[in-house]
């Protein structure tokens, strides 16, 4: 019984320490090792997403950094948002899909670019777009950059699916775990 | 005298044809090569800036992303900006000196932090900081990601000098040899 007890305890204080690392804005070390951030795949298989700087966990009112692995053969979905988006790609190869309509009820056929180590690019404003991992063999990493957190997301099933008919996601947090409204801001 | 106008018209096309590169919004590839893109130093040797993705070459209006190399025992100024900024230190290594003194007049004896391979951290805004390439045979080199370009800096001669006397740079671009105000826009 002592043991159960012990063993419960260990657990309540790994769960508190991980939630204090995970999720709090202070005492968190100013300079960290990107290799020890803590990742998740936010319930999308073959990803791996983590948090370099952000709003929810470093207080960011502008721009947030973001490192993500896609798995091959895994991808975005197809969405857009208003704010400013730019990539580098770190290791592997891939495709950026990247409709750009205006005046098109719905995103319409993409243009394809083959996308690389060290390519680099960003997203004009309202263009939908996805990321496709094309590779067989290799994880697509990159670093990305957007600006305004939290972001407002519209997401497409398909490229004819009208922009009006697009999902809303807003606000569209990462950390989303660790964003806790208290009743008092309510 | 036909040789010396071939010349003069190579010479005068290559002129172009950089301009065109460096300084041009349109007709840019939107997929770009990190390791094509124009560097330069800017006047300040032992170092190495690219413009990523920025307000001057690529219309960004809410972040830049640089790619910054540091020769050993370079160093930026000690400043201070109210922008944003994500530092993600892809090699080498070094010290970061902030100075957080809220209430004092000059900025004071620095933080030192020492940064490496795969370090990233943020400058709380007006901080006075400033980076050191602190190794001794290989370079620093840093992405750098700043938020609402073209950013208004505060140089400061040490960290005792006041901040009233720390000196104006804005706008601070580093390509500001493509940035053209045309009679009509002043």
């Amino acid at each position: 019984m002592a043991k159960a007890w012990i063993l419960f305890l260990i657990s309540l204080f790994c769960w508190m320490t991980a939630d204090a690392s995970l999720c709090s804005t202070k005492g968190l070390p100013l300079v960290r090792n990107i290799n020890n951030l803590p990742q998740s795949n936010f319930g999308r298989e073959g990803l791996s997403h983590i948090t370099v700087t952000g709003a929810v966990l470093h207080g960011m009112k502008e721009i947030e950094v973001w490192l993500q692995t896609f798995a091959p053969g895994t991808r975005t979905p197809i969405h857009r948002h208003s704010c400013e988006e730019v990539f580098i790609v770190l290791k592997g190869s891939g495709t950026l899909y990247l409709a750009s309509s205006p005046g098109l009820k719905h995103p319409g056929t993409p243009h394809e670019y083959a996308i690389s180590q060290n390519s680099t690019f960003h997203i004009p404003i309202n263009d939908a777009h996805q990321i496709w991992n094309t590779g067989i063999n290799e994880d697509l990493q990159m670093l990305v950059v957007i600006s305004r957190p939290p972001i407002k997301v519209f997401i497409y099933d398909d490229w004819s699916m009208p922009h009006t008919a697009a999902k809303l996601k807003f606000p569209y947090y990462w950390d989303k775990e660790c964003y806790h409204v208290s009743k008092d801001e309510l």
